[in-house]
């Protein structure tokens, strides 16, 4: 099991660092929101989807990327590094 | 004077590496959108805004804050650590 920790949850923002130790996963879920995440650290690990694709996804820290909101995957880390990133989902408008 | 990175730049967020050396500062500047800091190392920064008030702002890696948009202030570095952080701005609804 992944685990996670939450460092903002208000009403603009939800951050939540998240660490997934080598053989762990994020199960399969939802982002409800548009996020981005910021690795902490380098690692690679592996977004599988529901019809089964696998995304390869490298983490590199000074990188991010973000990603649209209704998305499912499950996050695999299937290397020997811990996978650490923080991933920020944005709440309200704010243009 | 600070230094920037942009790390993404795309239809959901802006998310840009801020660097600022001991002496430094970014100079008195406005956001127009909500936005999160992600310290990256240990300092002290401080906010100065335009009526003159000071406030000191603490910056620890695993930590993060955000702020609404529309407020204005110079952030300067008084310490002798450098101050880096990363800033996401969230740029479209997305609930």
């Amino acid at each position: 099991m992944a685990s996670s920790r939450t460092l903002v949850d208000d009403d603009r923002f939800r951050i939540v660092e998240w660490m997934i130790e080598p053989g762990d996963a994020i199960e399969m879920h939802t982002h409800p929101l548009d996020y981005a995440v910021l690795p902490l650290e380098r690692a690679v690990m592996w977004a599988v989807l529901p019809d089964g694709e696998e995304l390869e996804v490298r983490l590199t820290p000074g990188e991010a990327y973000t990603r649209a909101a209704g998305a499912a995957h499950r996050m695999e880390n299937r290397g020997t590094a811990r996978v650490v990133f923080t991933e920020v989902e944005a709440k309200a408008p704010t243009a």
